[in-house]
C-alpha cells in the first residue's frame, strides 16, 4: 500500500508498473531530435478531422488506442482513466474519450497534467483500488494557439521567451507491481506564484513551482539529485530551465549535471524556430511515453524524477493584469521495483 | 482500506468522516428556500473584487476559510486539496487557492466536480494516504454567463429549459473515520452522450449520465432506491430530473419517491425566475454543504446518494455542432459509520 511519508509525498510500498505506454505526435515534433522514438507521427495536422478541437480529440483517441494495443488490452480492461488537457472545459479529453466507455476522472493541471494523472493512477493502484488505470493527456499547437494567443491566420510574431505548444499526446497504463518501469514515489506540488505577469514567458512563471516540488521531494525522501540519472521538468524551456537551476542552487541543490527539460528535448533549437522550446500537456507526456520510459525500461536510466510543470492562467485573467500561478508534481520512475531502503 | 468491488465502485472499509463543511452563496441563492442553511450569504455579487473572475476566486477563498474555521483547523492541517470549477483553465480554483499554500490536485468535472472531489478525497483518506483532505468547488452566475452565453449587459433572454448558474461554493474537509457524516461508498461515472446538442438544455444532456451512475452504483452495491432516504442529483433541473426518473423507470428502477435535484431545491421556481432550475459546480456543492450534510449529521437522513452531474461541453465545441457528453459520479453519505453488511 502507498504510504504518505510527509504532507504530500508518497512512497509506493509495492511499486506499480507502467504496463504499456504510447506517444503520438504531429509532423513538427516528428522532425525533432526525438522523432524516431514516437509510436506514430501524423503528417496531417487535422488528424482527418474538420476542426482543430476535433483534431486534438482524435489525437487523444489514437494515443489511448495505441497504448491499449501495445499492452494487448481492450478498453474493457481499463477500470478508469485520469485525463485532462489545455482546451477550455477539457473538451479534447471528453470528446476524445467519450466513445471508449471507460469511467473517467478528468483533471486540470495545465502542462503538469501528465505528472498529476500518473501520480493519481499510481497511488490508486498501489492502494489496491486501481488495477489497470490509464493516464492520458494531449495538446495541439493549432487549438492552443487560437485559444490562448491569436487566430492562426493572423500570423502573430512570438517573443523569444515564448514557447511552442506541441501537437502531441502521451498515455501510460498503470497496473499493480509487475515489471519495469516502476513508479516508486511521488509528491503533490502546491501553487507557487512569484508575480510573473508575462504569458509569453511561462518558463519563468513555472520555474519556482518546479523548484519547490523538486526540493520537497528530495527532502521528504532524503535523496539528493545524484540519486537520479535524470531530473526532468515538463516544459520550462530554455528560459525557465536556466532559472530552475539557479533557484535550486540558491537552496544548495545542484541539479545542473543531470537536469533536462522536455520542452528543450523535443525540438532542435537551432533548426526548428521554436523560440524558448516546446510546451503543452502533450510535450512532457510524449517525451515521457515516447522516449524516457523506454530508457527506464531498458535500465539505461535507473531512476528519473519526472516533474511536469503547469502555468494555471487563462487569457481572461492575464488580460486583467493578474500574475501566473504555477504548479508541478514530481513522480519517481525507476527500473528497479524494490521499495526504497529505509521505507520498509 | 477502500475496496474496489467492481470496475469503478468502491466500498469504504473504515468510512471516512466529513470533519467540517461550509457553503457560501450569493444574494439570489440566499433568497431561495435553502437561504437560512448557508453559512454565509454575500449581498455583493463582486465579493469586494473588481472583476467577476476575481469575485469567484474570492468566493472559493471565503468558503475554504469558513470550512477550516468551522472545523477549528488552519491551512497547515490540510494535507492536500481536490478542487475545480467551470471557468476556463479552472482559474477560480487556482487564483482562489493560491495563497493557502496547500498542495493541490485540480480536477475538471464541470458541475459534477463536488462528487469527483469528494470521491477522490474519501478514497485517498480511506486508503491511509489522505489524512485531512479538502474538496472544494464553486460557480458564479456572472463569470459563467459571460463565458458560456452572452455579455451580461447584453440582457440575453433564456429558453425555458435553460438553467441559472448559481453563485455558490461548497467545501468538505474529509478525515479518517471518526464522526457522522460518513462516506461509505462511491462510483466513478463514465461519459454518456445521447446526442443532445442544445446547450440551453443541459438537464436533458446530463440525465442519461446520472441514470447510468445511479444504476451502476445500485447494482454494484446490491442496493435498491429504498435503501436511501434521498437520491440527489447535482443540477439536472426540472427538465433533466423528470427525464432521469423516466430513464431509470425503463430500467425497472423507481426513484420517484425519494428523488430530489439540487438545481430545483436551491431556488423557488414560482418566485425566482430561474427557468429550469439552478446549475453550476457551486449548486450541488452548496446544497450538499449547506443543507444535506447537516441532515445526515443529525440523522434526519440516514443515507443519501449524492450524484453531482456535469455537462462536458465548451462554447467552441457546441458552436461546431457537437453534442454534449455528460458525466456523473455517485457518493453514498451516511449517518452511520459501520461498513455495510456483506462487505466485511
Amino acid at each position: 500500500m502507498a504510504k504518505r511519508i510527509s504532507r504530500s509525498t508518497f512512497i509506493m510500498d509495492n511499486p506499480p508498473s507502467v504496463h504499456s505506454y504510447a506517444a503520438v505526435v504531429g509532423k513538427k515534433e516528428g522532425e525533432g531530435p526525438l522523432g524516431k522514438y514516437f509510436d506514430k507521427v501524423c503528417e496531417d495536422a487535422y488528424f482527418g478531422q474538420k476542426t482543430w478541437e476535433q483534431a486534438e480529440s482524435e489525437l487523444v483517441r489514437i494515443t489511448l488506442k495505441k497504448a491499449l494495443e501495445k499492452g494487448n488490452l481492450s478498453e474493457k480492461d481499463i477500470n478508469y482513466l485520469f485525463a485532462g488537457d489545455l482546451i477550455n472545459q477539457c473538451t479534447s479529453t471528453s470528446y476524445g474519450l467519450r466513445d471508449f466507455g471507460i469511467p473517467l476522472l478528468c483533471v486540470y493541471g495545465a502542462c503538469s497534467t501528465m505528472s498529476e494523472t500518473l501520480l493519481l493512477s499510481s497511488l490508486m493502484t498501489d492502494s489496491n483500488i486501481g488495477g489497470y488505470v490509464a493516464a492520458v493527456t494531449s495538446s495541439h499547437f493549432c487549438s492552443a494557439e487560437r485559444q490562448f494567443r491569436f487566430p492562426l491566420s493572423y500570423g502573430g510574431v512570438c517573443t523569444p521567451t515564448a514557447q511552442w505548444t506541441c501537437t502531441a499526446s502521451g498515455c501510460c497504463i498503470v497496473k499493480p507491481h509487475s515489471n519495469a518501469p516502476y513508479i516508486k514515489a511521488a509528491t503533490i506540488g502546491k501553487i507557487v506564484d512569484l508575480g510573473v505577469t508575462d504569458a509569453n514567458n511561462m518558463g519563468a512563471a513555472m520555474a519556482p513551482a518546479a523548484a519547490h516540488v523538486i526540493k520537497t521531494h528530495l527532502e521528504d525522501t532524503k535523496k539528493s539529485p545524484e540519486d537520479f540519472d535524470l531530473i526532468v521538468t515538463g516544459d520550462l524551456g530554455r528560459v525557465g530551465g536556466t532559472l530552475l537551476i539557479e533557484l535550486l542552487a540558491k537552496e544548495g541543490i545542484s541539479i545542473e549535471k543531470n537536469y533536462k527539460d522536455c520542452g528543450t528535448m523535443i525540438f532542435d533549437y537551432e533548426k526548428q524556430d521554436v523560440h524558448a522550446g516546446g510546451s503543452g500537456c502533450g510535450c512532457s507526456a510524449s517525451v515521457l511515453c515516447g522516449y524516457l520510459l523506454d530508457k527506464v525500461k531498458s535500465g539505461e536510466y535507473k531512476n528519473i524524477l519526472f516533474c511536469a510543470t503547469g502555468a494555471l492562467m487563462s487569457t481572461t485573467i492575464t488580460q486583467q493584469g493578474e500574475s501566473i500561478p504555477s504548479i508541478s508534481h514530481a513522480v519517481h520512475i525507476s527500473s528497479d521495483g524494490d521499495i526504497e531502503k529505509g521505507w520498509k
